[in-house]
C-alpha cells in the first residue's frame, strides 16, 4: 500500500479517461466513482479497473462516449439505452432521471441496456441518499452462480443496493450486496497468492466443493443461502437484464472477455420519503431503529450496513492508501498515454 | 398426515371464521390463503394458525372485523392502516390497490400498518402474477435475527417475495423467502420432537452457535449469508415497518405474545411488465431465461423459485394432506363452536 493524494487520483483518472476520447463530463462522473470506491477501501472497483476498460474500447467493444438514449417515458419510468457506454454514466442519468421523478411522484424508476459494468451499485444509492430518497439499485453481470441441482454458472452475482437517507445522528444506510458468499475478486486473489479459500464460496466444475481457488473460477460461485442467493440474483437478473432489454439469462459478457459488447443491464429506483411520513418523523424513527441496533451489543461492536465505508471515507478525504499493483498499472497506462500526471 | 376434501377445509375455516366475528367477505380472502398455503404443503402458515389469530382476537389484542383505512393516497401510492385487523385482509385490499394503480402507471405502491402477520407473502405476490404483473412484498415480524457483533434478537424473519408472471411454457416465478437459514417453525418442531438442529441455523443467548433447538428459541436465527441476511431484514423493517407507520426496530410483537396490538407492517407493490417491453417479448424472454437455468443440469434437477409448490398445487386441487395434529386443534376449535362441519 502507498499514500497517495486524492486530488493527484482525481487528476491521473480524469486525464486518462480524456486520453481514451471519453468526454469531460463523463470522465468526471467516472473519477467520482473511483475515488468514492477508493475512500471506501473498495480498490477492486477503482482506477484498476481502467486498465479493463481501456483495452475493450481500443478492441471496439465499447464506446468512449456514453450517449444515453431514451427509449420511451413516461411520468413513472424511463427506459434508457447506454449505446455500450460507460455503466456509470448510464446508471449516474438513470438514477438523476429517478430522483427527479420521485420528488414530484414519490418514486421514479429507470432501467439501463447495453451498458458496462456501472462499478459499486452503492454509489447510485447514495445519489439517491444525498437528496434525501430511499435508492434501489440492481446490476445483472457475467455468469459466476450455478443453481441448486446444476453445476453451470448461469447468474451474475449481480449485485443489490438499498439505500436510507440517515439523520443528523446516524450516516446513511447504505446495503451493498453481490448474491454470491464471496466477490469473485478475492477468490482471483487467492489464485494469484497460492492461497486456498474456504470450503463454502465456491463449486468446482462438476458441482463439488472446493478450496482451490482455480478451480473454484473455472466452477461456480456459492450464493448466499444456497436457493434464496439464486433467486436474488435471477430476480436482479429479471430486473435489470430481462425487463430492461440488456443481456440476460448467461448472456451478459463480462468486461474482460473480447468477444463483442457486454450488453449488462441496470434497474435503478428512488423513493421518496416524504409521500409516507413526515421527514420529523422519519428521522426519529431511524434514529431509534439503529441506536436498537447499535446498542444492543457492546459499544463499537455493531455496524449498520454502510456504517464502515462511511468512517473509511470520512478519513480518506485528502489522501488514500492504493496496493502497489493499482499504482504500477495506472502509472504504466499514464506513461503509455504521455501523460502530465501519475500517481 | 390424512388427506382431506378442499372443500371441506374451506367450510370448516370459513365457519370458525365467521363464528369468531369474522364478516363473511374477510373469512373469504383469510380461507382462500389458508387453502392456497396447504396446497402448496406450506402447512405451517394454514388453518392451524387460527387458533393463534382467535386466542388474539378474544384477548382483545386484535380486531375480527378488518376494517382498513387510507391514511393517504397519491396517484402512485397508498398508506393504508390495518385496524389491528387480519393481515391477510389488508395486504389482499393493498396489493388489490396496486395491481389497479399500475395497470394505469406501470407502479403502484402500498404500505399497511398496525396489521397482524399476512401468512406466506407469496400469495399475494400471485395476486400480482394473476393479473400479469410483477410483485413485491415485504412484511416485518417480531424479533429473531442478532446483528453481527451482538446476540439479542432485533429484527424479524421478514419474508420477502419478488414474484414474475408465468408464460404458456412455464408457470410464474415466486421466490418467497424468509431472510433466516431456517423457518423458525422447524426450529420448534425440532424442539418438540426432542431433535438436534444443524450449527448453522442459530446461537444462543449468549450468541454461541447451537444445536440445542430450545437454546436457539432463547437465542437468535442465523441470517442468510451473515450481514447480508440481516441487511435484507433491515430493508424489510424500514420499508415495512418504518415508512408504513407500523411497530419496527423491535418492537413487532408475535402473535402469540399476550401483550397487546402487534402492529405489524407490510409493504406492497405491483410493476406492470407492458410499461418495460411488449407482453410477446416479455413471454420469449422469460422462458429463454427458464430454459437456460432449467435445462443447464440434468432433466428434473433444477427447479425455478416457487415451481414445486406450484406442482404440488396442481396435484392438490381435490384433497390436501394435512398433519394430524392440526387436524384435532381444528376439530376442537368447530366442537368448541358448535359448528356444522369439522375436519
Amino acid at each position: 500500500m502507498s499514500r497517495i493524494e486524492v486530488t493527484k487520483l482525481k487528476e491521473v483518472s480524469s486525464q486518462i479517461l480524456v486520453a481514451s476520447g471519453v468526454p469531460t463530463e463523463d470522465a468526471q462522473i467516472i473519477t467520482d466513482t473511483i475515488l468514492d470506491a477508493h475512500k471506501k477501501g473498495r480498490h477492486s472497483h477503482g482506477i484498476g479497473r481502467l486498465s479493463i476498460y481501456i483495452r475493450k474500447i481500443n478492441s471496439g467493444q465499447m464506446n468512449a462516449e456514453t450517449i444515453v438514449k431514451t427509449v420511451s417515458q413516461t411520468p413513472i419510468i424511463s427506459i434508457l439505452d447506454a449505446n455500450n457506454g460507460f455503466g456509470q454514466v448510464a446508471a449516474y442519468k438513470g438514477m438523476s432521471n429517478c430522483i427527479k421523478v420521485a420528488s414530484e411522484h414519490g418514486i421514479g424508476v429507470a432501467t439501463v441496456k447495453n451498458s458496462n459494468s456501472f462499478g459499486s451499485a452503492g454509489y447510485f444509492g447514495e445519489m439517491a441518499t444525498k437528496q434525501n430518497m430511499i435508492g434501489v439499485v440492481m446490476g445483472n453481470a457475467s455468469p459466476a452462480l450455478a443453481p441448486q441441482g446444476g453445476s453451470k454458472a448461469i447468474l451474475g452475482t449481480n449485485p443489490i443496493c438499498f439505500s436510507f437517507p440517515g439523520t443528523d445522528e446516524h450516516p446513511s444506510i447504505v446495503l451493498d450486496m453481490a448474491c454470491s458468499v464471496a466477490a469473485r475478486g478475492k477468490i482471483r486473489l487467492a489464485a494469484k497468492n497460492g492461497e486456498k479459500i474456504p470450503l463454502d464460496w465456491a463449486k468446482d466444475a462438476d458441482g463439488n466443493p472446493t478450496d482451490d481457488p482455480t478451480l473454484a473460477i473455472l466452477g461456480s460461485l456459492n450464493p448466499i443461502g444456497d436457493y434464496k442467493g439464486f433467486g436474488l440474483a435471477l430476480v436482479v437478473d429479471i430486473m435489470a437484464g430481462l425487463l430492461s432489454g440488456a443481456a440476460f439469462g448467461g448472456d451478459v459478457k463480462a468486461l474482460n472477455t473480447p468477444s463483442g459488447f457486454s450488453n449488462y443491464g441496470h434497474f435503478l429506483a428512488a423513493l421518496n420519503p416524504d409521500f409516507f411520513l413526515s421527514r420529523k418523523e422519519y428521522n426519529k424513527r431511524l434514529d431509534y431503529l439503529i441506536n436498537n441496533i447499535k446498542y444492543s451489543g457492546e459499544t463499537g461492536a455493531i455496524f449498520m450496513p454502510g456504517e464502515r465505508s462511511h468512517i473509511q471515507e470520512m478519513q480518506s478525504t485528502d489522501y488514500v492508501d492504493l496496493p502497489s499493483k493499482i499504482i504500477r498499472d495506472i502509472n504504466d497506462i499514464a506513461l503509455e498515454f504521455q501523460l502530465s500526471e501519475k500517481l
